[in-house]
């Protein structure tokens, strides 16, 4: 099993790559070897995009209750419908979510939500790598929280039936939803296991002015001192953080996952992107789940990434397009401990070809300016994930079936909503 | 010279659109009449989207310069780089800007730029709808503005030779770089002639903090006490705006034209988008020109529109996107008096069809939602503009050509970066 990309772009320079098993053996000028080859014809060759925070199957939703405020939204329209979702739902949902994924060249994400294994399986069906998280939303109820933690626990032994790129990750919803033990047995959970944990940390300033008047402490204050952080932990949002909260992140290597467009459309804030990255804290990009956002375009997400940050700071020069790139790339690999995000040799094999003929690439005079400020996904001609083409020529198998079942199935899902809203 | 739509969805129907010359002349279920036909197969047809404030030919300087000040970017890349620019090598830029254009479902533009007979040729020859204005930069220079003045006359007796769909228009830069006397005879000149007058108003701080100094105003009272504001005026970005200013733009019925992207990239401020609404100012969506954006996407500048605004207003229910979407298409028509921007009986044949089984479009629970936040450029498969087919099935004629002359052009042209920049 191996598989040969001729005349690719990388850095500038026309290059070969070989692909052994899932990894990246050789990249040279001109290699020959016996393998199946992936003629680049002049395409840019680079890393896949990481997507650091998703609810997948939540694709279902997408445009159900745009233009609420973010509790109602939950609240009100997203929880009540997802109450009737099945594991099969949550299966087609995803698949769709991959799918357009794929499309838009992105080869890996960290995703939350329920029916773990109705997410496996359309992952291994789809071919992505991915980081799923086992929920835990108790709500402060302990039999909630016990029923959780077993499904947990059956998750974990379920997920290693699937292969190497399908990894188990501990999710607790966020500090107003999980118990302080909950959380406490979630962190212990991930560390004997050797997981990655990831939750929701100050999403919106409620959530801080709800913390102090409960525990005295902001969020990450609490959740220091409840003892659940560490370097296998990441957060998402983390727009509402003091310099201390900064300093306390930092210190336990906690990595944080930003989402610009989820948290504008919800107007929750906007994350402090260049203090942070000055303290050295490692950032992710996210595009969380479609029905805040409302697409998983990461060529989308980089460009509001960089634009949010230069507006709130009244800087034209901070965020740019390089430091944005690797943020999307090598800085969610290191986040969540995956060898990938890099062309190297030695590298997992996750890789997309852009179409340089396509307009917003063109002239073409600054690559990285023009994949942050001017592509979207649509510049995306090929993806290889785990050493396996997904999509060659813009085309992916079985993507019309995905298409239409995951819209009967939306159509099924979505009629609480009439009621709901009307 | 006619074309018949055969099964396209409009308002969630199927339907047929019959087009005689360039109006649309009847809308019904199933219409038999002799004609081209363009069979949408439950494509959804919408107006073509329609781009307030562009400077096209920048297509060329795409991706330099970026991730700097606004003035230093103008003073120091941009500027030294356009007085080197040719008549011919606008053409070849505005083309590239046309081609991405049609690419992105846009079938009008406002456009601003050096050498007008180079966008006019182009724009003829690619088809589309646009207001090109003839510029005016005297920098408080007499002998400039003489010079500036006549090429303009010439200018507009030359667009007199273009088809109906390319619109002369007056464009004085800026207060800071156009002398009022000059300001008062373009004025005076749009009036006489009865064309349309756009330019750049408070886009920085630093604009109005300059005028307040130099004269005691801020920048639309200044404009008023000089006499330049009317109904045929619209004005671009538009940001720093006191209440007085907006009542001002309101009672001359003035149309404003707002650009969030190049906005947030150049650290510009955000334009405050409900306040200008509810006073019931026209407000249009534009790219600016792709060295501050960096592409000529509606559909990604409508979501940043929205974005903006509830990030900035901090209510996640303001700039909905039904509103949004109507920046981009039939706002925009009243703002430049053109009868296009929906799809009517009697209007322009300025129109596109959507594919809606692109992921980004399902499941497809909300179609206004779909379009501004889901959707992006790639969605369009089919554009018509004057009643003629610009793209069929995502394809344009003559594209590889315009990419390949484009890119050689941009080469040429981009060499005084290197000294500048280095």
């Amino acid at each position: 099993m191996s598989l040969l990309i001729k005349n690719a772009i990388l850095n500038g320079q026309n290059t070969d790559l070989y692909i052994k098993k899932n990894l990246i053996d050789e990249i040279a000028s001109n290699i020959d070897r016996d393998a199946d080859v992936v003629d680049a014809g002049g395409k840019i060759l680079l890393p896949g995009l990481m997507n650091g925070h998703t609810h997948a199957a939540m694709t279902l939703l997408r445009g159900v209750g745009d233009d609420m405020p973010l509790f109602d939204w939950l609240n009100d329209t997203i929880w009540p419908i997802e109450t009737t979702m099945t594991e099969e739902d949550v299966y087609w949902g995803t698949k769709l979510a991959c799918l357009e994924m794929i499309r838009c060249g992105t080869t890996f994400f960290n995703d939350m939500y329920w029916y773990w294994s109705g997410s496996a399986r359309a992952v291994n069906d789809m071919g992505l790598r991915a980081s799923l998280s086992g929920v835990l939303i108790d709500l402060f109820d302990a039999e909630k929280a016990a029923q959780q933690q077993k499904s947990i626990e059956e998750e974990f032994e379920l997920s290693k039936t699937y292969p190497g790129r399908i990894s188990y990750c501990i999710g607790p919803h966020a500090i107003y939803t999980v118990s302080a033990d909950s959380l406490r047995w979630a962190y212990a959970f991930a560390k004997s296991k050797n997981l990655n944990l990831h939750l929701h940390v100050s999403e919106t300033e409620k959530e801080v002015v709800d913390c102090l008047e409960q525990h005295g402490l902001r969020p990450v204050e609490y959740l220091e001192k409840i003892g659940v952080l560490g370097d296998n932990v990441s957060i998402a949002h983390a727009i509402w953080l003091s310099n201390a909260e900064m300093e306390i992140l930092h210190r336990h290597d906690v990595g944080i996952v930003t989402n610009p467009c989820a948290n504008m459309k919800l107007s929750a804030g906007v994350f402090p992107f260049t203090q942070v990255r000055e303290l050295g804290i490692a950032i992710g990009i996210g595009t969380d789940g479609v029905a805040s956002n409302n697409n998983f375009d990461l060529f989308e997400e980089m460009k509001f990434t960089a634009l949010a940050e230069k507006s709130r700071t009244g800087d034209p020069t901070t965020a740019a397009a390089d430091v944005i790139f690797d943020c999307a790339t090598r800085n969610t690999a290191s986040i969540f401990s995956l060898n990938c995000g890099a062309v190297k040799e030695g590298k997992l094999a996750d890789l997309i070809l852009i179409d340089s003929h396509m307009p917003t690439m063109v002239p073409g005079h600054n690559l990285a300016s023009d994949l942050v400020y001017a592509a979207n996904g649509s510049v995306v001609d090929t993806v290889i994930c785990d050493g396996k083409v997904l999509m060659e020529d813009r085309s992916i198998e079985g993507e019309e079936e995905i298409i239409a079942r995951a819209k009967e199935v939306a159509n099924r899902v979505d009629k609480p909503m009439t009621t709901l809203l009307n």
